[in-house]
């Protein structure tokens, strides 16, 4: 039984703490939260005291800390959660900049912990069997990924402007996966975008709508789009094509429904945005994490998974700055 | 090359004569109709002369007729043609009573002519492959087919008056589709029918909506069902369950376009009717007869076909009529 | 909070034990089985206690009994629970005999209790969208309905001999969507049956491949297909057709993944069997049972659904055995 | 009635011979290639009789040239069409040098003849009722074009040293599909490739996996991608993602046949190639040159459309070659 607190019981975080309270190998320990209306709500659901970040740290009977904190708090609650001697896992992206990431995963070499980003698309039922398969040499020599994300409609300018923009905050996850089925890092970034859905967001110095090229040293090649809006519901989907033939994962539709009448064959809409249909997949994210602990095993996707995630988005913002293909490490 | 005479210039034969002109191994050579408009557009579009039906019977010089006349003219042109040597390639049916069509073949047989009947279904290039995979065993051993056939709108009940009932005149292909598929011949018969699209068909005595069950001596299922309406298109899918698993084969869409938008995803309705849904079939089966009489081999399907299918519509409208199942020889 | 106590921890019993616990709206309060292993390991996984029949009974503070129990105990577990003043949920079917049926129904009706009768497919979120939708004349006046249930394969024949036949065992499900999509009741049944599956299940008297056809006082015509076996998972399809187009509700497959190569385009297999493909309709019965406690409404569906379908059910075996169509009343 | 003479007798040139020679409208006047294998073959299969380039340039009652010749006669033959007044149908690409494209058309423009260039997927029934729902603000504004071409295996490297390069003799299709459907000119191209699928590609100094992003002016972002194999047939795929929702036209499969078996379902593949893919689109573009001849209309794409296209072929190629984006006027 693995005992975790929990960081921020904001929407993410209420989604992790009950996946924690229903997971039948771990126990939710403690809710910490500056805002207690969402704390509290959390507490009658499962169960779960809340209490202070203190208070939770210095527990001894605690094995980890899950944090679901505004993104810049993520690197600072790692630091004491892995002074602690917590294990860690920390949701996306561990910090818009990767020069702080870089000297929090030292800190958290030099503790000894385990930490574990919430890439929670590595986890979805169907991109995961997409990866085994790729993994498993089903498509052969993978010569070029296509991932594609579009969320149903833009967030308020006012979430825009401290997202530190569409690549680090939206697209992360695609660099991630793109990570994930090249098996091979991507060596070249170029990127598009443009704010086509909302003026406001060009006026804030962000894109809404880019289109990313990476290139790995083998000579792969990975075709990333985004849209910040999607009228049909949120748009996930990935290809892998290689010399044996093209993998794909399309999208999870709301029912099987279907209706054909005289306008033609109308499927319902597809599942609208990330808690509906990456449900499965934060459960199993979770369960990997508690699985990991118990096995005394590495968690993956880890820090360095988040560095180098981190390091693509920063690239693909100097390549839409600078006009120019940019290369990575 | 085969010289191949037309004998009847409406709907139907307009695409037959058409096919045999554009055929490479066929020379169309001559078009009867007592109705001269159809004839006359025929001839200026294939080049094929208007000429009476004495005249074409009695050129030596042609080798088939084809006849596309009404139904309840099948039956004497057959005999003639085939009384003058030539081989017949008739549409469906051959005659709405069955005592007729025995009589005929019996004439064809004594004449020695080849006839073939044209259940354009079988050249479907969907419903063919799907009939090859069947018989090359891919589903194992054949255990249930399940047939459906909707036209987009019912015909006009003057139509309807004279048509011989909807098992005869719209289910004989459905009919002669479950022979081709259960590879053995339906023992019993039993069918439901109602008047649920236009009540003028029920004042008329017919149904417009109906559904048949039949079963062969060796124990395998086949349903069938039929409606005059449906909204989305010409719906024509068959489905062959066995020990092996399920072959299936669907509708053809207008164009492959799809549209996702507030309301789901959209595909275009099916291919309207018959004539843009079987364009290929009815081409195909021009060229089985034509490659037939090249090779000198019996023509597929023949008369026998055209016989035990029309039994089979009758014994589905005594079951109609009596409420019981029919046993069918 | 409804208190709730499970008879039978069998594998049915199992998921209802743990979807009450899971509930935020139910108590299990206790598990009552004659094999204590089933009930220990669902008390562990729930922290529910095992106690017997009469204690449960016994027990002012439980509010309903799940009855989840062998078939041939349901009708005396019924009336027992009704006798101790417990609503009751009964997995179907309440008996295998009408006549027992009757005479439960009437002693329920006695009590005053609400019995609602497990038909877990109507709480599919798939078909339960359709039959909304149905009921919202989507589809316009309803024609025809077509259902199709497959098992991934075949009981033992020991199951099968206990079974009441495939009609009351596993059509029973279907019986009961046909008039749940209907929305009328048949007045007719014509059924036809093969043993193709497994020669054994004929020598006990059952068969495995079946269809049958029902007709309503309206002239609505169903048809329903059954099949023991199934390479491709467990099929599990509905069609309604009407006036205004096609409803249709298809298969759940285990992943979207698909894969293009040298054979084709080739998607999962759908999801293998009732566990996995309905356990979201497990789920949403329960709760729609509590709702129903909750608001003081009647549970749906209730006692007279599941003598409705027994009673096609019969009608059906009795069609099979005699070869005529069936009236029910 | 447009009296057409064919240069070239290869490949294409037995295509568009047998559909000038089917239309209703034209006819084919004659056919020339100095090998005389195809010629013979196709004067057989139409009827068309085989003659000198000079003969027919020279003969007045001829109207159109249409140049199915090899890539590097073309712009010859178009300025000897021109200069004899015959409107010229010219296969892609019209010279592999810009430079020579612009020359060409000035002699065209003076000539003052209509000059249309075969970017044959324009007229794929798929694709052509895509583009006019785009065309019709289906869609809403466009954001993103996304196309995607894989043919089924690589040409031998023979032809591929005297195919201009991936950009010039395969994606040129693509860049014209982008402009027809993105409404505007691209102004930034940067692309990506790699020999992947035969290393003696690249030895030739080709890549055979590519992709490519353009940029509008006003924004709008398009990504092609590439590969010279795909082991399930010839994948030829559009989606246009704008405003009110998504476009998309996908595969034709060869037959609409499925089989559901023990590893999942499958369809069948897709169709295998151009000739057969895009039949009906080689059958409509000569439909819409001859229409365009009759109503004196200029017919589309013209010159400046192969000249585009070219454009951005070449500016692919100087990106791959430089690593930078590369921008076009």
């Amino acid at each position: 039984m693995v005992s975790i607190a929990l960081f921020g019981a904001g929407r993410i975080g209420q989604i992790h703490g009950r996946n924690i309270a229903a997971s039948r190998r771990a126990k939710l320990a403690g809710i910490a939260d500056p805002m207690p209306d969402g704390a509290n709500a959390l507490a009658a659901a499962t169960g779960a005291p809340v209490r202070s970040i203190d208070d939770l740290l210095g527990d001894k009977s605690i094995d980890a800390v899950l944090i679901g904190t505004p993104t810049d708090t993520h690197a600072d609650f790692i630091d004491r959660a892995a002074a602690a001697g917590k294990a860690v896992f920390c949701e996306k992206p561990v910090d818009l900049s990767s020069g702080r990431i870089v000297k929090t995963l030292e800190r958290v070499k030099a503790a000894g912990v385990p930490l574990m980003i919430g890439f929670n698309r590595r986890f979805d039922p169907n991109f995961a069997a997409l990866q085994r398969r790729v993994a498993d040499g089903v498509a052969g020599e993978v010569e070029m990924v296509s991932i594609l994300s579009r969320d149903p409609g833009p967030p308020p300018v006012s979430y825009i402007e401290r997202s530190g923009g569409l690549f680090r905050d939206m697209m992360i996850h695609d660099f991630d996966m793109a990570r994930f089925l090249l098996g091979e890092d991507p060596i070249e970034v170029f990127s598009l975008g443009s704010a086509l859905v909302d003026p406001a967001i060009g006026k804030a110095g962000d894109v809404d709508t880019a289109a990313v090229l990476l290139k790995t040293r083998s000579g792969k090649i990975c075709q990333i789009s985004n849209s910040r809006r999607a009228t049909y519901g949120y748009d996930q989907r990935i290809e892998v094509h290689g010399s044996k033939g093209l993998l794909s994962a399309g999208n999870v539709h709301e029912t099987t429904v279907m209706f054909a009448g005289e306008r033609g064959l109308t499927a319902d809409p597809v599942q609208n945005f990330f808690l509906e249909r990456y449900a499965a997949a934060y459960r199993n994210e979770i369960e990997a994490f508690i699985d990991a602990m118990e096995r005394g095993r590495k968690p993956s996707p880890d820090g360095a998974d988040g560095l180098k995630a981190q390091q693509l988005a920063d690239a693909a913002q100097k390549s839409l700055e600078t006009g120019k293909p940019v290369e990575v490490v």
